[in-house]
């Protein structure tokens, strides 16, 4: 396909489309509901929520593509500095999909994945994404086959994007306050253009891959894990893991904040936040439980393949 | 009392024993917990946690004296500006004391107190502080209750006061993103020395009547809505208050900002967030319901007196 904003757009919402099914499916009960909105200063999206599903407690499959003037912070954050023009000079568009799933059972991991599509009127350009798994209890063996289907599907376009887009997740989805990460990671890129090894045109199919590989994981992990038996403690301990899920996303995240300053539709950006949530005021894991052995593995640098 | 930091920190220490005390008799049930720790970088903290009493599902009331190289973005920050002095040549001391109390009851409001003392070693020093209400449910005897007392405390020492003070805590416990203010307000100030009004001294002695006011107003609040009757909606509800709080907390107030970057001790920073939490995509109060009519008044300049 032709690589510009209305194809990159059109193969989004296919995209979009795909996994609803696959997830309505694997779920078993629930439908995702759709709404459109418009945002003021240009675009809109087309966001999907699914709620109170057999396997599914709260998700969400976000579409949007948006577009402006482009914000003054884009050129101000050194990380993000992309050019010497001020933000008067340029407009920009911005299209991606979102998603987040927080299952019922706290044996079923949330997932989270997105990836972007950027570009600006005086011609810069990039694509960005990841996919992260935040499991509330870790399962070496899941762990294993997540980062593994992620390895291949790195490396079917350079082996060097695995180790770097991997250190790269660890890096990102870091809970600094905690000194510990939000989940077992996964991958996360940024600013991707042509570079050293590929082409943009070689890296927009990379990208378009990380987006496909999202159902087929986390199908398999929901199907693995949803009949799996658990116990109140186990539901209690999942509200302790959410609560960290939303420290993340409120403090940390940039996706969040970059909506919440934007003007962004809030509904649309919290849809990430999970049904319900909780804090204990210092608890300590029991010594040896299994709630001790997650914390001990929330550690960037860790191999899990 | 001579003013200096032996004496602030020893009144703010029988402050918080006292404020322990009347809450414990009220609640009749829940005793708080203590706990001493210390900063690395300098000073340390006495908190005190209560957790499921009868009235008070979480609460904190906690103590710290903390002092070090002066931060940073104490300077960067405009607002916060203080002289053209770099951190690299004062120290600093500050102490408060901070209190967040999430009640059982959604007919009990949360309530939030604090109050600090500032100097730095270049002879710069100030007084900061304020009470604030979140009830879940609007009642206005009780904020015309909750403001009146608080305007005569500030009435006592400047008439100025209340109006300044009450429009900087509409201004401050305000969620942007939302465009509703965290609850009815109450007072909030900062950086107050000598002005043109009142000496520091004559400040001081505002700030510790600030601190006196709280047990008293609280209590009664406490007491007269306790017992009152509640349903599984209005619990249902009371979760989506709290998910409110906690995005007030993490994404803009400064003193949880402030802890977490200066490597503040996690458990007693974030105490503030509540027993659980919940957030509903996109949920929207029934026309005419006690909700609708809650939300309709968290706004700024609402004179509930």
């Amino acid at each position: 396909m032709e690589i510009n904003k209305e194809t990159i757009t059109q193969w989004l919402k296919t995209l979009q489309d795909s996994i609803c099914q696959s997830l309505e499916s694997e779920d078993g009960l629930a439908k995702f509901k759709e709404e459109n909105w418009t945002r003021e200063e240009g675009g809109g999206g087309r966001s999907r929520v699914i709620e109170n599903g057999k396997v599914i407690e709260k998700g969400g499959v976000m579409f949007s593509a948006v577009s402006g003037k482009t914000p003054d912070f884009l050129f101000k954050e050194k990380e993000h500095s992309v050019s010497n023009n001020t933000s008067q000079d340029t407009t920009f568009f911005a299209t991606g999909v979102s998603i987040v799933i927080h299952p019922q059972n706290p044996l079923v991991p949330i997932i989270h994945m997105n990836i972007r599509y950027f570009e600006m009127s005086n011609g810069t350009k990039w694509l960005g994404g990841g996919i992260d798994l935040t499991p509330h209890y870790i399962v070496d063996e899941d762990a294993r086959f997540f980062h593994t289907q992620l390895k291949n599907v790195c490396d079917k376009h350079h082996t060097s994007y695995y180790p770097k887009f991997k250190t790269w997740a660890d890096d990102y989805f870091y809970i600094n306050h905690r000194k510990e990460t939000r989940g077992i990671g996964g991958i996360f890129f940024d600013r991707l253009n042509e570079n050293e090894h590929l082409s943009f045109e070689q890296n927009f199919a990379f990208w378009q891959d990380v987006g496909r590989a999202f159902a087929p994981i986390y199908v398999a992990l929901m199907h693995k894990n949803k009949n799996n038996l658990f116990t109140q403690e186990q539901k209690q301990w999942q509200l302790l893991r959410r609560g960290r899920y939303v420290e993340f996303n409120l403090v940390y995240d940039k996706g969040t904040k970059f909506g919440l300053e934007t003007n962004g539709r809030v509904e649309s950006i919290l849809m990430s936040l999970p049904a319900n949530a909780g804090w204990i005021y210092d608890f300590k894991a029991k010594e040896g439980s299994e709630e001790a052995n997650t914390l001990q593995k929330l550690k960037k640098g860790i191999n899990w393949i």
